[in-house]
């Protein structure tokens, strides 16, 4: 019998980011073993009961509910997993709170920054534990490029640029809307690959590079009409298609962003680099075990970029998997954030990014949004 | 509750391969829906109790045993998976075979042909389902490489190579013996590198490409002694640290297989290059979840060798994961493999490779061991 | 005996370009064996007498004169080639022109648009050949490119992506003029990375993918002050040492530009990435002698992006080198231009980049430095 | 006018070697400013005169002969080059060596070794400067891989690998012999891939890692019959199409040698990498700016394989063309050797490889092909 502490777990929302939590939940315990806390799958919860009894079987959660309040009530639930569309985040978020409950939340913390305010504050008021999952920074390579940084290996940073480029959207027959294609209805994703693709660049880069301070952007939507799949008909495209934007940090750095859904052969090219005055740092989630690394101050005759394979058990995380030379995949940076999460529920040192933290990447992309409209260079207030 | 049939698994062996398989036995009904049986950890088997019992914590196993006779001799368990050093897979097997139990085995199936062949008999006369664990037919890019191949868009094949670098044995005060070093220990292990890393090599090539005839071979040991962690002592390092060997196919192609542990820079550099008359393919383990591909048919100024990022739900098992773009690991060739075997449990067409398919890729080790010894071109008997 | 007409050559700078320059009219004729014209290394000209001789002894120039006027004033030469700095452009074109000579002349075409609009009138009015140095379309990687977009296999096109990074700049104490370093003193210069290397990547721009309409810029000067070689004395840096764009095409493609001489590990990355509805193309200069293809049309399990390695027969250029495998360098695209150069004063139909499309690619560089002074979108007037 | 002392050369053969050699002529002094000698294109002689003729006018040769005795016999000639097929080699050299003629020889040196030692001892007697052109070595990131191992940087050394891979040959219907094809007729050639393209790997496998001791080797020739050009009809082809083999090194090191002529994706792969006890080096002709380096030195969380963009003032050759950044291409690696055969000459320290150090290349293709023949492991007397 395991000594560890049960953190019971309730997950709303059966989707793609459904099983990438649920996942995370039952892994964690194989591979760290110095947790206190050990999560259960106590109740997964979603308005369509068919699909949540199938995940329920699938991923041996232990009971089934479809109404997200009703979940909320149960006394038998640590925490709210929140994977629902980002339209809920908001309502869900501020009534576990109330209820005391200890909230994860997928990102982008919420529709706008209004929201997301009342959810900080909502979070802050109670005291309960939450984090949002912006889950790349624990890529181990990711992280390695954090430990670099901190390290002061880069010395003064000039440039940061950074992309997340796919192509699913490209064909004009796709429609909008329902459980698949929601991220493509403005009223239920909030923005389109802003919200969806760009906060992830945002979220890493000011974690890894500070505050950014202004931005000039611009958006397009590519194609402008879609059927939506509950109308059934024609209507307007409310999302960008396309984000890039010009930006400056506090640190006197320059950067460009770019996310699209329209760049051919790229399926989800998410891309950092950072330059320093003594070395640059590269990293790029098709090849997310790699971290591309280049340090002037090796000898001159054989300096280049070094392709660090990181898979040795004295980078980060990775002395919790295999050996040497072997790879881990995308799922594991969420098993590595709730491990982080559970060291943070026993240390009292809670695990980033919290609610406030995501709440600053929310400003960015609201100026982001703002900028494309207006044509205006605009601060983030950050 | 699951409708599926439990399989009761009993593991003997807590080190890499005991995690590696005990992580598909747990993840593969989480991914694979439509599977009749589900694998149930049972029990746990390993002659240190305290590693044993820890190992059942994080894992969730049922039970402990720290005599694999004792746990074959339990009659709820179904499955025997072997993941004991290569010295005690054929007792084990044999006893497994003749109490009824399906058997899972790490490979290389035996410490040589005349082992093996009396591996395949015990389950052959027995009729338990069998499989050894040549985990890189699994691995997506592979697999799409035998499909390739399968279609005939290769052509008349001219060429294969294929290597297995890895560097972690040049220090000269590593010891030989124990949990951690049994492989390189020659009485634990068999051989070196040929059983530990050609083996895989071979297996993938003859899945691939047909049976290899001959072999020319030239093995070294570049440590001659190292202290043994059991007697404390130096002694005569009784392993190959490098394989290399010239091959000739049945169908006519003509090969260069090399392993070693001694090439610095590469920690598990698994590569596979197949040469035909219209096209070409290459795989590693560094990048495995690409594949290289190159088709001569392609029109002649856009002709170039594809990165095939095998990340989408048409390329194999990997409908099951995440979404394009985002790769899998190393562990999920385990948990392929073992969705397979589940398989072919329920419809009665039983997983490759068999015992009887790993006898023959023993046999070509036996083969290269010899032809170095002789320095004589030699028949491998298939 | 050669039946070429010899066109005698007066060239103006004995710097990097005079070398790039020299070795494609000494080459041109070794590999490109039916053109009309064959040039003559007539004069060599460099205030720098001693300089100019060692010059002239290197390449077989035929005379070496110090002052470009009476250069230009002599009857035994048929085309001047400037290679001096860029504030020197402006009148030596217009002596040039008046005088008759056909006129290249290293990019960027002027310091500003007001003197570029001057050249433009006087090589019309007068009717002489001429040429700017956008080397980079002659890579024969980037005319692939070009055919492959005017073959229309990318279909309507999204995205434009481009860089030219640089390192060298870095150290503080790095002085600036001089004539290895005028390109960091703004009154030799006019520009920083704007001119000198963002100039580049918009010259190709417009060539694969249309005119320019606004941009949206941002530059910085990290190192405010540098001694001057010819005073001694530390003076304020005038030029943009990073300069970086959001742009929009005509053909409503959106586009980041970004230039810099501080991103460390790059030397002259310069790279570019075009995005379209079928297929999406990649190139850079740090391994010119590939092209990046990637067409959604190739079947869907086998599909990449491909490596084309550009050293065919039918690729562009290539039949005129070596053989296949045996990549060619920088300096051919050189020999390329004047190949090119030589066929249309034969054809009468000018190779292009002339001095009016090089006025375009000014005007888009002015409206850079505009828009980033005043912080506004600003249209390019294309 | 140039104070250097004329090197008249004498050149025999117009193909495509006839091209790179006088390339290399042609550009040395351009570009190598303080060498005493500078080549003179003399004469160019070939059997067919239209065809020397229009090389002449291309190249600038002051003059044609069609019979090399006669080339030999003429005063005016301090040199003579020899491009011609293989088979020509030897009695072109021995009666250069009689005539007092420096003696350039393409490679490889003879058809056999047997040639071969007459020739070297023709050249030993008459005192004549000779060497062969294996130009690979003056690849700058192969000049660099040999200082690095001059420097010791690798320590004892484990492994080499190496190949030359092409596909030009994979077409049953290509015919042998005539002007392009000779390398496919055994009579003109002596071998196949052994002695046109493995003779490369040799060369600069013992030159970076001293003399290969004994070999095991297979070879193939996988289409048996081709049309010959001059006789119309099908004829069994004499030489290998691949050839392989497993290689030991006088200090321990183990090898692998690949070559042919059917690996389809491949144009001129030709690759290296050598394992050391602390680093590693890999190169690759179809890259050939580039050297990969591993340094287990390097700290360890951020150790990884380096690419060298090897462009840099510093790095061998390099000061003599670009900037960092822009590449060279194949071409160069023969005006290197150029310059360094007539800085030889200067300071009477021969460069190499001279005919002595191209014999011992001569003695592993024979026990190579010996090898394959016998089915026995062969010594190559090094």
């Amino acid at each position: 019998m395991s000594a560890k502490k049960p953190l019971n777990i309730g997950l709303i929302g059966c989707g793609f980011m459904g099983r990438a939590h649920s996942n995370a939940h039952a892994k964690v315990s194989h591979f760290f073993h110095n947790l206190a806390y050990k999560p259960v799958l106590k109740a997964i919860c979603d308005v369509d009961e068919t699909k949540a009894k199938a995940f329920a079987d699938a991923w041996g959660y232990e009971s089934v509910e479809t109404d997200w309040r009703q979940l909320i009530a149960r006394t038998d639930i640590d925490a709210i997993d929140i994977c629902a569309p980002n339209n809920a985040h908001h309502d869900i978020a501020i009534e576990a709170a109330n209820a005391g409950k200890i909230i994860l939340c997928e990102k982008p913390l919420a529709m706008n920054v209004s929201e997301g305010k009342e959810m900080v504050q909502a979070v802050e008021q109670t005291g309960v534990a939450n984090m949002v999952w912006y889950n790349y920074r624990r890529v181990p390579a990711v992280t390695l490029a954090k430990n670099i940084i901190n390290e002061g290996k880069l010395g003064r940073i000039f440039h940061y640029r950074t992309m997340f480029l796919q192509d699913f959207t490209i064909a004009e027959d796709l429609p909008q809307g329902g459980p698949g294609l929601w991220r493509l209805d403005a009223s239920v994703a909030g923005s389109g690959v802003t919200g969806d693709l760009l906060a992830h660049n945002i979220d890493t880069a000011m974690w890894l590079n500070g505050p950014i301070t202004e931005v000039s952007a611009m958006t397009e939507t590519f194609v402008k009409e879609r059927k939506h799949v509950e109308t059934g008909k024609k209507q307007p495209v409310g999302i960008d298609d396309a984000s890039l934007f010009l930006a400056r940090f506090a640190n006197g750095s320059l950067a460009t962003f770019e996310a699209t859904r329209y760049a051919r052969g790229h399926k989800a090219l998410y891309t950092l680099e950072i330059n320093g005055e003594h070395a640059s740092i590269f990293w790029d989630l098709h090849d997310l075990h790699r971290l591309g690394y280049f340090d002037h101050r090796d000898e001159s005759v054989v300096r280049g970029w070094r392709s660090i394979h990181v898979t040795d058990h004295d980078q980060p995380y990775m002395d919790k998997w295999w050996v040497p030379g072997l790879q881990i995949g995308y799922e594991h940076s969420f098993v590595h954030q709730m491990a982080d999460f559970l060291r943070g529920l026993e240390t009292g040192k809670p695990a980033s990014p919290t609610f406030a933290d995501a709440l600053e990447t929310q400003r960015v992309c609201e100026a982001v949004l703002e900028s494309a409209k207006t044509r205006q260079w605009t601060p983030t207030g950050l």
